[in-house]
């Protein structure tokens, strides 16, 4: 297949572009490089840079058969206190994206959904059914683009689907994260391990888990990669999938802190903050409808594999 | 307060400009009149023709207290067969209002949500609570809106109000429904009591009510038209409230069709089609919230008085 991959140059639509690659499909990315790296797009992509909403009817036009669509405004915070940016920069892209689609008939869509479509989860694992009340104006600009595929997946026979991650992480060689503003705990804590920050923030330790800290579901970027790749060969004409990817276990702050001290030898001091607003104290996917339908399946779902691929990166492109 | 009502030519946004108008406060009126009519503006407001996407800064430079945001395409149907009309004339627009709210500093914001919101409801009435999982296109339109206006609120200061509707009805005096392409049960019905159509369809009457036929909440136009009067005077800076308005008692469509009968006396044939998917068997408000928050109290919930105004209206209407 000849696939767009949009946001081609980030973190994790890099890798899947180069997991699309081995898999035999064409690649092309097109990315703005507001927040991505020239250099994280893989060898044998195509690559386009460029702002969608200017010019994807005219990258479309030359025909595709599928668009996996990560280019997104992805932070927390900041969307909390520049709401337009994230409406205008997430959701109105999207409609320009789908328009695009619809008018060249492209046929498939993957699209990065999140998590935080859910916000404070009523029932633990979280299921594509529980109820989508998002906290924050990032995961209502996520969820809006949900729903705006179902509409257009069902009016004009688009087979989409929507991955709802929960915490990515680990690396995949030469590929992993450096966000300008890094705001991820593994990639936070390795930055204490290089010396780079004074030590890690632990945002309250007083949450009803285990040991007080908060527990979330990492899942390593390569297994991520599989299920776009599965989606985008799996997927239906007309209809919408929503998948959550996670590996279904949860660990604490204070567990993915042990590891990396394992993993890198580093003390690592910790610092005991207050909580954050918006933080929900667990958050676990249950990822069995993908594991059923999608036919996926994790093969890196230990937390330390997935730190010691992050830390292998990390020092790499510090020595770098 | 000076207030801007956008949809203001409309039928709700007519009405409510009106008493808005009666209240004292100053009205301009701002509509592009592709569905409204400019003989529903109500005498003493002033009207600018005009699309909001292109005209709203202009606008609200001016200097105003707050928006009553009406201006909407809101036809179901069209809405699944042509979903780019709507996640572009409802959800960019309101961007666009969002934003220039911002820039302008406009401190107030009353938005026209929906039931719709909602989808197929988990328990009846529906509380504001609930689930939102839009079963329409409109509908997810909408529910984007009111989380786009959440994230504006919190951010910018903005005291904006999301009232939910379930089925509006009724008319005060001169002004009522007239839509290009009517969709609403009592319009309808009252059609064929005019003779302007042969009879009325009932979509399924295998449904799990009492009478087989969909249960609906039916509010008067004017008893909507005081809660948006009661939002604009009670909202506070930063808060988005979201209230859902309607009686908290069901009607049939055959008890609406009886009323109809007995209101006109007319015979009103009836013929029964197949159930219309994504119609919900039940819908009921829960009202409480805007009971207690508000201090609504809607009164004109009786049926036949909702019906009596509606068919005063019509039969003026055609004889003018």
């Amino acid at each position: 297949m000849k696939l767009l991959v949009t946001g081609g140059a980030g973190y994790v639509g890099s890798v899947c572009a180069a997991r699309l690659l081995e898999a035999g499909h064409e690649v092309v990315v097109l990315d703005d490089l507001s927040t991505g790296h020239a250099d994280a797009v893989p060898a044998g992509a195509r690559f386009v840079q460029g702002d969608i909403a200017d010019v994807i009817g005219e990258v479309l036009a030359e025909g595709f058969d599928g668009v996996l669509h990560f280019a997104a405004k992805s932070l927390v915070g900041e969307s909390m206190q520049d709401p337009g940016k994230y409406w205008t920069g997430n959701v109105l892209t999207a409609i320009r994206l789908l328009d695009a689609m619809k008018e060249h008939g492209t046929p498939k869509l993957v699209f990065s959904s999140t998590a935080a479509t859910y916000g404070e989860p009523r029932e633990v694992p979280i299921p594509e059914t529980a109820p989508t009340h998002p906290t924050n104006t990032y995961g209502a600009t996520k969820l809006a683009i949900d729903h705006a595929i179902t509409s257009y997946a069902q009016a004009f026979g688009i087979a989409a689907t929507s991955l709802r991650y929960f915490n990515v992480a680990g690396a995949y060689g030469h590929i992993g994260e450096r966000h300008a503003v890094e705001t991820h705990l593994i990639p936070l804590v390795l930055q204490v391990a290089l010396g780079q920050r004074e030590h890690i923030q632990i945002f309250g330790e007083d949450w009803p888990t285990e040991d007080g800290t908060c527990v979330r579901d990492y899942i390593h970027v390569t297994d991520l990669a599989d299920a776009h790749l599965l989606a985008v060969e799996t997927s239906v004409a007309g209809e919408h999938r929503i998948y959550n990817l996670g590996n279904g276990t949860g660990f604490s702050v204070k567990q993915v802190i042990d590891t990396c001290r394992e993993v890198t030898g580093h003390p690592i001091p910790a610092v005991v903050a207050p909580r954050r607003a918006g933080d929900p104290a667990v958050l676990v996917a249950s990822a069995e409808r993908a594991r059923t339908e999608l036919g996926w399946k994790p093969e890196r779902a230990d937390i330390a594999g997935i730190v010691r691929d992050a830390w292998e990166f990390t020092k790499t492109r510090q020595g770098a």
